[in-house]
């Protein structure tokens, strides 16, 4: 690829394993000739100690100007008075929706064998509201807000992903018996947008029915579309089906086009600098933002590479039963392009 | 048992399936001698079309002064205004804590063969409060009520069921990281009762994270104590592990020592009458209550009785995957008495 060709991307490596397993993507990504230009910024704990700041101004114009990037796990900073910097991105960037692929890997065994779903999260309100109080001594009450604005734009998102995904059916899942009209609003923009989409299949879950037939029979699901806490439960219920976070990629949507992918596993501090991380989640979802670039091929290419490389079995990280190292897991995948 | 020594305890047989069933329970009562003379209640669709009334005054009194009783599943009356009988229920009786036994079935294979754990859920206030309304139009807001006196109750429950049941720890299910205030509140009150129980593991996991690490390892639970919404999602799951709601008990325990136990499935009308119903879910919530009256031998021996039934095969309704009626599945459990 010419320099004019390359599309500016940027990233945030974070903490802990973070700078490990973004280097892998940075290999990967060399080897598939992919035509990315990385706008490396750090964010997270690791910061200028000078300024005391975990998030600069210019991290969010980065990603604000290049509208895709790519996220290493973060830390939640110590002390009083910080949320979590993974909070404050979705909120700073107005990331309204996060995507799941979730889909079992062939050749690594986990209980079942049949998972292809995609959650999205609406991200943005509901539980995650930040409104809480005490009322009086011994009685605290959290509010959960439901929008037709938030709710209307994730439901146009999951649709739409159905559609240019060629998925069939979107399942909205809600507690609407219970919560009739923050759910039961959530539930009649889902049914708006369903109407102008015809061809695909819509449908109603309640969430509790929802995580039962998913353990019982996870091919029963396809695009499932919820609030912000109902999503943040049965996307991590949903990795565990196929391994756990750290094989599940995810992208995040924001206005005005923002794509920004990462990998929801931690940190894992104990580990960091051993090359011993399991890069996965991060490649997968750096895959995402190449289908959002609509680079499908080097997508699909790099994809496969990873899949094959896991089930081969041969080169595996210790997460995954293995003793590859992340470096050799990283060149095997390349040696698999 | 001589007439003197009979325990009273109400019976609601409840709609659909429930009379079928509850006959069941009536049956494998009477072979195994059970020294409980039941008080049955009409409550739910099927009754008296003059006072147009689907909860009795004589229902909950009778619940009342036996302080024990047995529920099948009530269908919600449709039509506006109607809540959930089985809310009305909680919270006419006060039923605080809703406690779910959950392990695998010696013999009904599902993905899962090592699930032995107990969900304990608060069942009168959270996100069940009621209270919600429209702020503008478009915008929708939910109460979420966590008190200190709800929180410590359902927690001083927890800790008791361990230690009286032998179990080694309790996990409290939170979202407090995002929630502080609610859950946060709920944290507080669960380690002040931990104090007080030394012998028993504490433990705090977030809710996302034990969903995921419950369809990984569930045998990495015990007893997990949770506010209302959390234990209506997670008990469900649990179930689903084990093969469904259809062979799970329940019982709920209320302020003065109220115990009703209800099978937690739906009424299913489309089988009702039919003589299809599995009785399981309802035959095991009646054992919890008889461990609640401390009647353990009767408890052991029907259990055992239900549980080598379903194990031995030859006996099983069709959602097992069988071909036996109710009754013929009654008949083998009195038969292994
Ligand atoms: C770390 C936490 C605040 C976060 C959330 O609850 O959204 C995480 O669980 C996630 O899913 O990204
Ligand atoms: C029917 C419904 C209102 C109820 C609940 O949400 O509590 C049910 O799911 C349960 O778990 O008993």
């Amino acid at each position: 690829a010419s320099e004019s060709n390359l599309i500016r991307a940027t990233l945030f490596p974070g903490d802990g394993i973070g700078p490990e397993i973004a280097e892998s993507v940075k290999e990967v990504f060399r080897a598939a000739d992919v035509p990315i230009e990385w706008e490396e910024h750090y964010v997270g704990l690791d910061i200028d100690p000078r300024t005391q700041s975990f998030l600069t101004w210019e991290s969010l114009e980065s990603v604000r100007r290049n509208k895709v990037g790519l996220k290493g796990p973060m830390a939640t900073p110590i002390g009083k008075g910080h949320r979590s910097l993974n909070l404050t991105l979705r909120k700073e960037l107005n990331l309204y929706a996060n995507v799941r692929p979730c889909y079992s890997l062939p050749g690594y065994k986990t209980r079942y064998d049949d998972v292809d779903l995609v959650t999205i999260r609406e991200n943005t309100e509901g539980e995650y509201s930040g409104l809480e109080h005490q009322v009086v001594r011994g009685v605290v009450e959290s509010l959960k807000i439901i929008t037709r604005q938030a709710s209307l734009r994730v439901a146009e998102y999951a649709f739409l992903y159905a559609k240019t995904h060629g998925r069939q059916r979107v399942s909205a899942i809600h507690k609407a018996n219970i919560m009739q009209k923050t759910d039961g609003l959530f539930l009649k923009c889902c049914r708006e947008v369903a109407e102008k989409y015809p061809e695909i299949t819509y449908e109603e879950v309640v969430i509790d029915n929802c995580c039962m037939m998913l353990v019982k029979n996870p091919a029963l699901f396809d695009v499932l579309v919820m609030p912000n806490l109902y999503g943040d439960i049965i996307s991590d219920l949903c990795a565990g089906l196929i391994g756990g976070l750290g094989l599940t990629p995810s992208c995040n949507i924001g206005e005005g086009g923002i794509a920004l992918a990462e990998a929801v596993h931690g940190s894992a501090p104990d580990i960091a600098g051993k090359n011993l991380a399991n890069p996965t989640a991060l490649l997968l979802s750096a895959v995402t933002m190449l289908r959002h670039l609509e680079l499908h091929d080097k997508a699909e290419r790099i994809q496969d590479a990873i899949l094959n490389t896991i089930a081969e079995g041969k080169y595996r990280t210790a997460d995954l039963g293995g003793s590859s190292s992340t470096s050799d897991f990283t060149k095997a995948i390349c040696d698999h392009l």
